[in-house]
Formats: structure tokens, C-alpha cells, sequence
């Protein structure tokens, strides 16, 4: 190495440990003193690699959608009943409330921190809801041609309402609702698709 | 006025500015110090009356209570078809959203920033959401009991997952979406009413 190079870091590990303490602790309230520290990296470094603590955090919400958010979508990627996997896909964000974590969804919790004031962000918000609900519509349309959805349900209206159920499941989830309350947030919303 | 006692101020518009402020702003986020010069009151005065800026904030949660979400509640309680009255409890959020109020739902937004911190005011929002839950419940029995809502349909779950896709229109309505994609999750989430 070089004398007066900066020290060499691993990026995604940033990006893996910022998410962690963005989704935890929301934008503003997460600082960055106790992440350089752990990293042993200077401020300055970071700022090189990311631009600023912005930069930061839009590398993490796009890790957010490539790890958490796919993890959801592959559910519907699954051979077999289209129906199912939709009702899979929802029972994932069940899950998440019923694990009372409080840490909510990264999504949701950006979207109301910074969803109305930060264009660029807001337009990345919209990006990723928008991938969730174009995922979900395709197997809805798919459902309906095996048959397995009837043919007055509107696979657009349904793709779209369940996408706000699940940001909604994000947010109720917070407050360790009753999970029998969750469970029935679960089967009313599911009875979209009866 | 005895000498030395402190200025008397109106409390119910200390509320209602307060109420504002936090709505527009987080409750960390918003300052009280601009409030404290609007009103041409001093700190102490406030402390005084309220205890601490939580519970002031404890108050403006109250007053949103009763009177935005009376006003939705409200709804309900009128004659006629109650599915119709439940569809226009879910169009006053629709036109939340669609309104483009960059504000959220005051409720919503206290669910993210201290639904999992503060266990008092995670209280309280249960209990506001479980009001809401339950006088949807109640107009959903009725239609039942009317024959306008199926036999088959259950009241307990459709209540709370409707009560679900609110705060989730109340959330994605802070990204100004498309008006037809809100419409959308209008027309989706009423589906469960089929």
C-alpha cells in the first residue's frame, strides 16, 4: 500500500451495517460516528466512496430492495399455484409484523421520514412499490388464466391494493399489535382474491 | 391579574397549532420554539400546563382523535346503506391521498417515528386504530344483517384489514402518486367488500 493512501474498506459492508442502522433508527436519527467507528474508517473515506450520508443511505435502500424485497418477490417465482404465491407473498409481511421487530419495513419508514420531502428519494420509493406491485399483478394475470382467480377480479386494482396492504402490515407491525389482530389483517385482506 | 402570575394562554390553540406542527413535521423534528413565539408564551408556561413537549404531543394525538378521525368515523354513523357508508370511510383516505397532503396521517406518522420507542403513545395509537376497527366492525354487521354484505364475509377480519389499507394510504400518499394508482387501491382494497 502506498503511504497517504486512504484505507482500503469494504464497501458492501458498509452498505450492509448502514441499512442495518438506518432501518433501526430512521435517516436523520441514524448518525455516523458509531459506524466509522466499528469500521475503523474515516469520515472522510466514506464521503469519497458515497459522496455524503445521502449517498449512503440510497446505496442501502437499493441493497434493501436486492436482499429483503427480493427475497419477497422470488416467492412468486415458484412453480405451482399463482394464488398461493401471492397469499405466500403476503404471509411474508405478516410474518414480519408477527415478529413484532420493530424496526418496520426501510421502505415504509423512508416513506413517511423523507417520502414527501426528497424528490430523488421519493422517485426510488415509488420505483421499488412499483416493482412489488408489477410482480404481484403478473401472477394475479396468471392466476386468472389457469382459472384460479375469478374473471370480474381486476388483477391491476388487486396487485395495487395489496401493495398498500403490505406497507400498511409494515407500519401496524411496529406497534406489537395482538398477533390474532395480525392474523386477521391477513385473512381480510387475502379475501381480496375470493 | 395578581402580580408575577404567569400569562394566561388559550390551551386549545396551543393544542391546535401544536397539532399542526407535529403533523407536518415528526414530533422530533418539530421545535417548540417557533410555537413558543407564535403564541408569545414562555416555556415554562407550556411546561406548566402540559408537563413536557410528550405531553403536549400526548394532547395533539388526542385532538387529532377527536377531530380528523371523528370526522371519518362519522361516516358511519349515517342512514342508509352502511357498505355505502364504509366506502366512503375508505374515499375520505382515498382523497387524503390523492389530495397530495405531504403531511401523512398524524397517526400513521407517530406509528413509525415512536410505535416501537414509547410504549404510552403505542398505547394510545392502538387504541385509536381499535376505535376505528371497531366502528368499521360494527357498520359491516349491519350490512350483514341487511343482506348487503355476504354471510360469508367476516366483519372481524375485513374491519381490521381495511382499518390496515388506511394507514397504508395515508403512508404511500405522502409520494404523490399517480391519482389513478390511488384510485386503484381504492377500487382493489373495496373488493373485499364483493
Amino acid at each position: 500500500m502506498r503511504p497517504g493512501r486512504p484505507k482500503e474498506f469494504d464497501t458492501q459492508q458498509v452498505v450492509e451495517w448502514a441499512m442495518q442502522g438506518f432501518w433501526l433508527n430512521g435517516y436523520e436519527a441514524f448518525g455516523l460516528t458509531g459506524l466509522l467507528e466499528c469500521m475503523g474508517i474515516s469520515r472522510q473515506s466514506l464521503y469519497d466512496t458515497f459522496g455524503s450520508k445521502r449517498g449512503l443511505f440510497i446505496r442501502t435502500l437499493e441493497h434493501y430492495r436486492q436482499t429483503q424485497l427480493s427475497q419477497a418477490i422470488a416467492l412468486l417465482e415458484r412453480d405451482g399455484s399463482q394464488i398461493e404465491n401471492v397469499k405466500a407473498l403476503v404471509r411474508f409481511f405478516e410474518t414480519l409484523a408477527l415478529g413484532g421487530s420493530c424496526r418496520g419495513c426501510l421502505v415504509a419508514n423512508t416513506l413517511v421520514e423523507l417520502g414527501s420531502s426528497d424528490d430523488e428519494i421519493a422517485a426510488l420509493l415509488r420505483e421499488i412499490l412499483e416493482a412489488l406491485k408489477c410482480a404481484i399483478e403478473s401472477a394475479l394475470r396468471e392466476a386468472q388464466a389457469r382459472g384460479e382467480l375469478a374473471e370480474t377480479k381486476s388483477p391491476a386494482e388487486i396487485s395495487r391494493a395489496l401493495t398498500n396492504a403490505v406497507i400498511g402490515l409494515a407500519v401496524t407491525g411496529k406497534l406489537q399489535m395482538d398477533p390474532a389482530d395480525i392474523r386477521q389483517i391477513y385473512s381480510g385482506t387475502l379475501s381480496m382474491l375470493d
